[in-house]
């Protein structure tokens, strides 16, 4: 049995639906590596007194997820340049009370391009037009990825993103290919309106080099399938969330846990959610 | 390995100098009855953003502590009368965003007055002029205990607090002998200026039925081994603080656990603080 004291540090999440992947795989790398901190996910109605609340009780950190990453920056204390560049927060890290905002999900995908080895002169085709699609554009965008396009379903929806990071976008409903293909939309997410549809169709599978799926459940996607069914190298959403979540710990603890450690605590996270 | 999920109910505690009996007293409880919830002590220095926090992240219940005890009032929704007669909280629950405050002191003090049969009619001396003394003075008043003094150093305090319950007072330099002795003040205490002394005399120790010391730590204050040794009834602050701990439990998670099991808590709690 854990012991719990007066010293251990509570680290949480907010989420308007909170999922258990945080709590999971956070709680599993404090056991293993004996470090004196909980996780828990939290919900609320009220995200001023929530993160009014996180300053006052001295919780350590949290997890910023939808519809909270835009909302919260004004009731922070500084924003770091995963944040800044993108102006959205999915991690906050609490220093003797001063709030400072982070994106990890910037930094994973970031990270994901470069282990990848991924091509900077790759022509990537990226759909979607929300906070991930953001996340990955500006990441794209920061690490010289110069040649791309956005795919939309609205235009005045594509127009504003695309420009505002350099690319030119495309209507759902033109024809394109693309070496490298992301897809930020939730198509293909578990239990979403369009758990089997892809993203992309099968010739423009084949005709790429790389996919990246950015929705993390199931861990794999019918997308993922399909690339991988043609041989195509494949990033998944389920790597951007462990590592993203992993970032966060590292910011909490400031401990990076050996890489053993990291896939135990991803393969346990993994099996427990498919349990639950 | 405890394992700690969305749906897991948080409690907590909120005092300026935390300690760790209710972080070890109720997580014992919660693993051993296999409830879903975890325990942990806070400290801040804004309560006002910490109640808030509390009810915008469904924290679901709270202990308070000194100095916050007064000050919480005006936070909360609804004051149980074991709060509101004494004008004093140490305990919040939290239903769906509504904050109602108890007192579980009070009710600890009136349930050892009750189960230890302490007859009425004796004459009761009251060292004290705190947040305890008040507790203490309320659950004598409101249950029959109509013969009593409460002894201070300072007229003006003694007199606010015995008259507002209907008792007079005598300052310590007075001479008086009663059949229940009560102590509400810090002498005796580990670890405070007066670990050593009595706050009453071996002679009135000799002359008394019943000795009461409200101090928790050490589990035996040298008052209450002095009357022990003149073999008299006696009740233990370490008492007061397992059933207002246990009080809070039942009010937190609505499962009033076997005797067998708080005692097994008590003990885990007693040696788990000695070996810290």
């Amino acid at each position: 049995m854990k012991r719990i004291t007066k010293n251990t540090q509570l680290c949480m999440s907010l989420a308007a639906r909170p999922g258990n992947f945080g709590t999971l795989f956070q709680n599993y790398l404090y056991e293993k590596l004996d470090l004196d901190y909980i996780y828990k996910a939290f919900t609320t109605t009220n995200l001023g007194d929530a993160i009014r609340g996180i300053r006052a009780l001295g919780i350590r950190g949290c997890a910023i997820s939808m519809p909270f990453k835009e909302d919260c920056i004004p009731l922070l204390d500084a924003l770091d340049h995963s944040a800044n560049t993108i102006q959205s927060v999915n991690t906050i890290v609490n220093t003797d009370g001063q709030l400072k905002g982070y994106n990890t999900d910037y930094i994973a995908i970031e990270q994901l391009l470069k282990e990848n080895k991924i091509d900077k002169n790759l022509r990537f085709a990226l759909r979607g037009n929300g906070g991930m699609a953001k996340a990955v554009l500006a990441a794209l965008a920061n690490n010289g990825y110069k040649n791309g396009v956005v795919i939309v379903r609205r235009p005045e929806a594509g127009k504003a993103l695309a420009t505002a990071y350099g690319y030119s976008y495309l209507l759902e409903s033109e024809d394109f290919e693309a070496d490298l293909l992301i897809n930020a939309t939730p198509i293909g997410m578990a239990g979403g309106k369009e758990e089997l549809h892809l993203s992309f169709t099968l010739g423009q599978i084949e005709k790429a080099q790389v996919v990246f799926d950015v929705v993390a459940l199931p861990i794999e996607t019918p997308l993922l399938k399909a690339a991988k069914q043609a041989s195509k190298v494949t990033i998944s959403g389920a790597d951007v969330a462990v590592i993203q979540s992993l970032e966060q710990f590292v910011l909490y603890t400031g401990v990076r846990p050996p890489l053993g450690t990291i896939v135990e605590a991803r393969d346990y996270t993994h099996r427990a959610i498919s349990g639950m």
